[in-house]
């Protein structure tokens, strides 16, 4: 069996070694040629994947090992009788302690000792959005939650804790989640424009790391030259990749799209893909990644009796992913004209920096209280005590 | 014999328990009447220390654990006779880890993967000045040196390498770690002015940590609104203890004069006049602040061979000190008017939080290159390989 991936998808011989013979090609130059003898096809959210690459081709199976399924003709493949699979909600416990880190600092400018004393609003609560609030909960954070859509299913679980989104504008802290949607009932397309804005003040903490168009980023522009402005933390921009360096300047923090972009995210990406094709091949689902994550740079920190349960906690989330050092690195690198600013903003995210996810750490925890533990715990690092 | 003791120099009773009877005042109020009966007098930077508070006592020997030594009546004390002793340089390392923090923040700001490729001009090389060159140019840093006091003193032993104002004021980062003096034949008063200020550009760093009025504060804040503005690190300031509001949104970095206020630094000035004391008197010189230290927070952290160099040496530096906490500490509690600033201010000295220098902290490195190991120790910290 002949397998053709993207170059870029990491640990393909780990995952799919035994499984076939595998073809690496580059996910933004693949061509019909190169698929055209292939019975499965593993790609990233750079390549499109519909007629034009797979007429002729004798490819049974699509994996995207990403979240996202713009890229793909669904429905041509599904003509074709040509079985699909993507990764949702693979890197969503990466975007999880994005916000968590967020909130740290967000916290500390305040002046605030306790940063659970923050309430938390989050709008669109998926794959991502139920990570972030079920963390922030078990820490003690007000959460409070905003899905039209879900809130309108009455088989939803969760359908009785919904709120407006005007009332969750009114959090310490709003963190958007949402897909883009244009036509949808609740489109998400500048759902937060100038009246939304207008309502912010000056203690409250805007973060968006759902999609940028969610945000009508003029209308934030203006907001931020206005007195009582939000803070502001973008990770996710209107436009990309060329951002507006005049925005730029007026956030507090400002990430390329990387929320996502742990190495425990992008393996997990392959994962799935591989459980599915597994599935769809009849074989068994032996691996784990894991077992291939290579070890971490950082692999202990140790605290005494005398570590104050804030800090403790700062240093280790800190040392783990910081997001300071991604918006240092992308205001020095976004300059110049549109194309410029373009093509920076996408080598920002192509030569990301390997980052590594909290369960990579172990906390060796002594003397210390159980509530200090169970914080650890919850933001997900490896306990020893 | 009787000890009397501003009761916030730590340690009083560890070093000086069995030399004598501690009586514990407040320093800022101490009194003729608290000292009457003393044999000895250990005091900190609040207390004057003179005819007024010492005529008719029995005090024959007087300690401040601090550098400074404005507070003290030294003719007065040597006309009666009486032992005096300061702590010189006893925060020297604590400012060289403040300066090392800024310039890893600095470094990743510009986009530099290599911090030692800044150029760094010391201004002041004494206690501090000269422990911030040492370690630098351990870490291969091109470093610049100007001490014109220092130069013209023909026994210096560094006195080839100085120097002038001018050429330091070229550096990629400059460092002012002078004392505040008016009427030498050096003045450092002002000695940083609108000339000086207009010769820095954008891509320079002017850090300034000796004192505040050694930067003409106005002519800064002008500077700081017009364009090609250096970056800039306030640790102290003119005038404190009133912040000026808008200089304070002008600046990069923005700490309470408190670069020196590591625990070990406070701790070693206890030390430094227990063995001027102990000289003093006759005794032993038995004890070393090491051995009273608590034990830190944090005590170990842990890298493998997938250890970057840049990355183990900021996640290092930075777990034990991050200036950015001390700014956003400082932003979120300077406020009202001039009198609340200073009271703002002065409160975040008095309670400033307990800070350990690196020399705290284990650092384990497995398989990593000497030159890692190098930089590692020379920053200070122990080292397990
Ligand atoms: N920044 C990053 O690196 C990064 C990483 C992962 C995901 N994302 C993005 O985050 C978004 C969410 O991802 P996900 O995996 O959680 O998706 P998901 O589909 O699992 O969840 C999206 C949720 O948003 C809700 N929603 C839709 N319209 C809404 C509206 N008008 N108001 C409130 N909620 C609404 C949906 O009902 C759903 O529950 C996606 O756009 C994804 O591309 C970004
Ligand atoms: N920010 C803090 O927390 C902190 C901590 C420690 C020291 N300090 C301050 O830092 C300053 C230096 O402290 P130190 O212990 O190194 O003092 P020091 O006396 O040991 O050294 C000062 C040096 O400055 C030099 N100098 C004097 N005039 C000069 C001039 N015009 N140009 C260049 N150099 C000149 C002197 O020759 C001397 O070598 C002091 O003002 C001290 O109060 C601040």
């Amino acid at each position: 069996m002949l397998i053709v991936a993207d170059e870029n998808i990491p640990l393909l011989d780990s995952f799919f070694g035994d499984i076939g013979e595998i073809r690496r090609v580059p996910g933004r130059t693949m061509s019909a040629e190169d698929v055209r003898d292939a019975d499965v096809l593993l790609v990233r959210s750079v390549t499109r994947v519909g007629a034009e690459l797979l007429e002729g081709s004798r490819v049974r199976f699509v994996g995207t090992s990403t979240i996202g399924t713009d890229h793909i003709d669904q429905d041509w493949l599904k003509d074709r009788g040509i079985a699909f699979s993507a990764a949702p909600g693979c890197n969503a416990n990466s975007v999880a302690e994005y916000v968590l880190s967020v909130l740290l600092l967000h916290a500390e400018r305040q002046g605030l000792d306790d940063w659970t004393n923050l309430s938390v609003g989050i709008v669109g609560v998926g794959n991502v959005g139920k990570k972030v609030a079920h963390k922030l909960e078990r820490l003690g954070f007000d959460v409070h939650l905003c899905d039209p859509p879900r809130s309108e299913d009455p088989g939803d679980q969760d359908a009785e804790r919904f709120e407006s989104l005007s009332d969750v504008l009114k959090c310490d802290v709003v963190s958007l989640h949402t897909p883009l949607t244009r036509d949808a009932r609740h489109a998400t397309w500048h759902m937060i424009g100038s009246a939304e804005l207008a309502g912010l003040n000056a203690s409250q903490l805007l973060i968006s790391a759902g999609r940028g168009e969610v945000i009508d980023c003029t209308a934030l522009s203006e907001r931020l030259d206005q007195a009582g402005a939000p803070v502001v933390a973008l990770d996710v921009w209107e436009p990309e990749p060329a951002i507006e360096p005049e925005l730029l300047t007026k956030v507090w923090l400002a990430t390329p799209h990387i929320a996502g972009y742990s190495l425990e995210g992008k393996v997990q990406g392959t994962e799935i893909v591989y459980q599915a094709l597994s599935r769809f091949l009849g074989l068994p689902v032996r691996k784990k990644s894991g077992q291939f994550l290579p070890e971490p740079a950082l692999n202990k920190v140790s605290f005494t009796s005398s570590a104050d349960e804030g800090d403790a906690l700062r240093v280790a989330l800190l040392s783990c992913y910081d997001p300071r050092r991604d918006d240092a690195r992308m205001r020095a690198a976004i300059k110049g004209n549109a194309k410029e600013r373009a093509e920076a903003f996408d080598l920002l995210r192509r030569d990301y920096p390997v980052r590594r996810e909290c369960s990579s750490l172990k906390v060796q925890l002594k003397g210390t209280s159980k509530s200090l533990q169970d914080s650890f715990r919850t933001i997900g690092f490896k306990l020893k005590i």
